[in-house]
């Protein structure tokens, strides 16, 4: 079973990059944008075009397996994770970088069985950078073997998070006094490149020590959340409790100390889950 | 004297060139951190050690320069700027990126005649970017033209800002408030990559619409200041009046529009000047 997911990992790799290269092509024409649940909420035809490029390859090699797709669901198809070998895809993960042309857009694929991440692609198209990630098997960037910076000192530690596409003037009240608490303590520094699976990579690469966003979707930290543990860096929920992939929510850190001080921190923003199920 | 300042800008990009390796291979060895006006301002051996190495090849080749350089000034040199050539100078711009292996460090090189800047060369080591822009000449990166977006209208603008380093309560609390303002316009998002120079060189590229910071110096500044104006977009004063070297404030847009729209936003953080003067 286990040579099955690598020919699967392999060919997730090969259409990510064949992906990639159709969103750095895309980003050379004009971008026609559409608007979604906010004025900060983008999404523009190339989106759409890449994620039933991906679907369709896929089905067409295996045409059992399941999709959880950021613009299917955003048409109505359902994101419920079931046991079944499922695709979880984000075609244009920074779709706001996307429409300015800020350097930063991934394709993301990640690969759930019995719901958990057996494997994770993010290439990050305009750098070239290939990020994967495999259970039990490391996470590498171009082939170089990642590792998290190890840090457990939340003073010495720089944190990545966004201020997020949400324009409810008490969500960014909640955001940025989130951020508050965090400066206050004091930490290094806070950075946001606008894409959650960069910046779950980046936390991989040792070269942040945590990152944290809510009101993300599962296609934004499937794929990522896998490399993060194989990095040796842990994934929980903003809360503090376990990571839920459903739960729109991520502390990706390079230390539990790290992760479980910013949960400490963190007033939580509610949130409607992607799998529909009532919050707690 | 045209022709001079040609022959020091070649110099200049050269010596960046050669810097940004120095830094780049540094990233690679354990670097030990020194604290300087919060636990936040970090420094380095290697910015020092950069910084020397750029004084002395450009005196040893103009000796009756003047020059104003970031670790110069913190060991007790002065930073007034006179009507003599000076080269303002940043060695690592982005030291806490540097101190944390986050993959946006600069060497800003500005050089100014009369006060006025007449070319400025940041270099973006980790991701080999050669930022450069000559009064008069145009902006390029790695040789390719740059043009800012041109974009006027706010609420389709991507805006890029720091935290900073400062760890004053009331001082965080303005710089949030300020991102709360523009975020609630609604603009489309908020990104920041850790270095004033990469900043404005990524508004210069069109990648961003504006990039504004109160807190920061004139080594940050000099190089990209005529790298944005000479790709069309505009520097202001973060008040909205004319751009002021020494004021440790700036606005860098892709138009006067976007940039004024962002001055009648921000509420003003009392600063020292780099140049000692009293403020208004």
């Amino acid at each position: 079973m286990e040579d099955q997911w690598q020919e699967s990992m392999d060919f997730a790799i090969l259409i990510a990059r064949k992906a990639g290269s159709v969103v750095c092509a895309a980003l050379k024409e004009d971008v026609s944008i559409m608007v979604k649940s906010s004025p900060a909420d983008l999404v523009t035809a190339t989106d759409q075009k890449v994620e039933e490029m991906l679907i369709s390859s896929i089905k067409e090699k295996y045409p059992s397996h399941s999709f959880i797709g950021e613009e299917s669901v955003a048409a109505g198809a359902g994101s419920t994770l079931t046991d079944n070998p499922t695709w979880i895809i984000d075609p244009i993960d920074g779709t706001t970088n996307f429409v300015h042309r800020f350097p930063f857009v991934a394709v993301s694929i990640g690969f759930a069985v019995n719901k958990q991440v057996e494997f994770g692609v993010v290439y990050s198209c305009v750098e070239d950078k290939m990020y994967t990630g495999r259970k039990g098997k490391g996470a590498f960037c171009n082939g170089q073997k990642l590792q998290v910076s190890g840090q457990k000192d939340i003073t010495k530690s720089m944190i990545i998070t966004e201020l997020g596409s949400n324009r409810n003037p008490e969500v960014i009240k909640m955001v940025l006094s989130n951020m508050e608490r965090l400066l206050c303590i004091p930490i290094h520094g806070i950075r946001a490149v606008g894409t959650a699976a960069v910046n779950m990579c980046l936390v991989a690469t040792g070269g942040a020590d945590a990152y944290y966003e809510m009101g993300i979707h599962c296609w934004d930290m499937a794929a990522a959340s896998v490399i993060i543990t194989e990095a040796g860096g842990v994934v929980l929920d903003a809360t503090g409790g376990a990571f839920d992939l459903m739960s729109c929510r991520v502390i990706a850190a390079s230390s539990r100390d790290i992760a479980e001080r910013i949960a400490k921190e963190l007033q939580i923003i509610p949130l409607e889950r992607d799998d529909g199920k009532n919050t707690n």
